[in-house]
């Protein structure tokens, strides 16, 4: 049970070439996902050396340009690349019609299917589940529809007490994965064995809260109570604060007092303005909230 | 009088880390232009400390992807940076359809006017004019409706003869621009000065000629007779000519022998494909039917 991280992007507004929009790579338990793919996500993908195939859902958070417009032309590279797997897409109304314009008006036909989830509620949803994981829309407050999202993997089996388990002759390794998943044992004398003395707990499941675009907006605190891994945007430094609330972003401060709220374990910092030269402010004003805090840089992966 | 032109990217199909897809910047006696804007055009422009605010019309091929996914992002960035001065778009139908959807699905206002020039014509017309230079469509012959584009500077004003000038007293200074314009002059006794006496001829009008993406069509030829600088795309070798057939594209010979044929000045070949690592087998076989040949490369600056 793992989650991987890969920061591709992580300024706001337009690429430059220093500094690209929004996108990730999140890898869980062998599930691989895009979250946002602002313009140049494919060559971000390429520079650090993620394999295109392996994505398999791509999460867009809502239709400003620095989130999604790199989406269409890594379709189009897909299917240059003979995909065959179905690819599935997760985003605000609108983002199929956008797609397929583009796709139809260059005559476009794909190797493969395209899958379109659009959204458009304002409550959290499930939107997709595995046998490995389960992600949830988090409805976040920006000047249009914006959704971030939570990936939480699913309980993984339990652990075997080897130890516990070799002293009973009459288990067979055939019968491990019912111990495993939580079976009692029953031998042949028709005595009954616990479960919980034959293995222990599994790891706790990991989850990771992507949070942007979005202004202050404490009614997420719930949604991602105890999570992992945060990724706020921080927008803006309080001394913009004025700014950060008539545009709908956050600034460094409001990032970290809601890590503070939802009691996760880290945070990370992200979608910085280019006004700023110098980012280590932002992690200074967000230490007085929060302790555990990263800034989010081009090609960080963080693994939980 | 001048056309300088700067290779943004020259590679076909997808943007990597090291080949960018077509994008050109042109600029004509201070009349500044953008033809075709792959993804990544933005992020070129500034590598290529290219002014984007000088850019006051922007031409698009056709509606292939690698021709125009950065559009969208350009058009944005320039209202991010509250450019007030109206953008003009030539390209074919659909295009404002697709940008304006973009933009209203993100809400975004722009600070400037855009506006679009849809085309939709198979014969070449003249589609802009201006004191300095024209702009006419070149029909080219591709999977979806394409044109290439002819840049043709204006006869420029007469020079003076300042030696013939100098010796005849009635003439002013404030005679000088009637004279440039080829307008005799008259001595105070009626006696008619012709204006070739007093002015030569000015510098030959230069020409530019952008033909991307289309295969093998000598019909262009008339059309671009003579032209200073032409840009034929090469996707292919000719060891690959079937596929250049298929796919609607020209092999480097069949460029070459289009300049040959158009007895054009120099040749810039370009549209690379990523299946071939060596380059200069472009050249190489280019030079078999036309001598004066040049590979596009990201960055090239070629001023006439």
């Amino acid at each position: 049970m793992s989650i991987s991280l890969t920061i591709l992007g992580c300024h706001s507004a337009t690429p430059r070439t220093f500094a690209y929009p929004t996108s990730q790579f999140l890898s869980i338990n062998n599930e691989h996902f895009l979250i946002d793919c602002g313009e140049g996500t494919q060559v971000q993908l390429r520079k650090h050396k993620v394999k295109f195939s392996k994505i398999s859902r791509i999460f867009i958070s809502h239709l400003h340009g620095d989130h999604y417009f790199g989406l269409v032309g890594l379709i189009s590279t897909f299917s240059l690349y003979q995909r065959q797997t179905e690819l599935h897409i997760y985003g605000p109304k609108g983002i199929k019609e956008i797609t397929e314009l583009q796709l139809k008006l260059g005559k476009s036909f794909l190797s493969y299917d395209l899958v379109f989830h659009e959204l458009g509620s304002k409550k959290s949803e499930l939107i997709f589940e595995s046998d490995k994981v389960s992600v949830f829309t988090i409805p976040l407050n920006h000047r249009v529809y914006t959704n971030g999202y939570l990936f939480k993997e699913k309980i993984g089996e339990r652990k075997l007490n080897m130890a516990a388990v070799g002293k009973i002759k009459d288990i067979d390794t055939c019968d491990y994965q019912n111990l495993k998943n939580g079976k009692d044992f029953i031998l042949e004398n028709g005595t009954v064995i616990k479960n919980e003395k034959l293995t222990s707990n599994p790891p706790p499941p990991k989850s990771y809260a992507f949070c942007s675009d979005t202004s202050f907006y404490p009614k997420i605190v719930p949604l991602i109570k105890d999570v992992d891994l945060l990724y706020h945007e921080s927008t803006f430094l309080e001394s913009d604060a004025k700014l950060a609330t008539k545009t709908k972003h956050s600034t460094a401060s409001e990032a970290s007092t809601i890590a503070q709220q939802a009691q996760v374990n880290q945070l990370i910092l992200g979608h910085f303005s280019s006004r700023y030269t110098d980012e280590s402010l932002f992690l200074k004003e967000a230490l007085n909230q929060f302790e555990n805090v990263v800034l989010a840089k081009e090609g960080l992966v963080i693994s939980i």
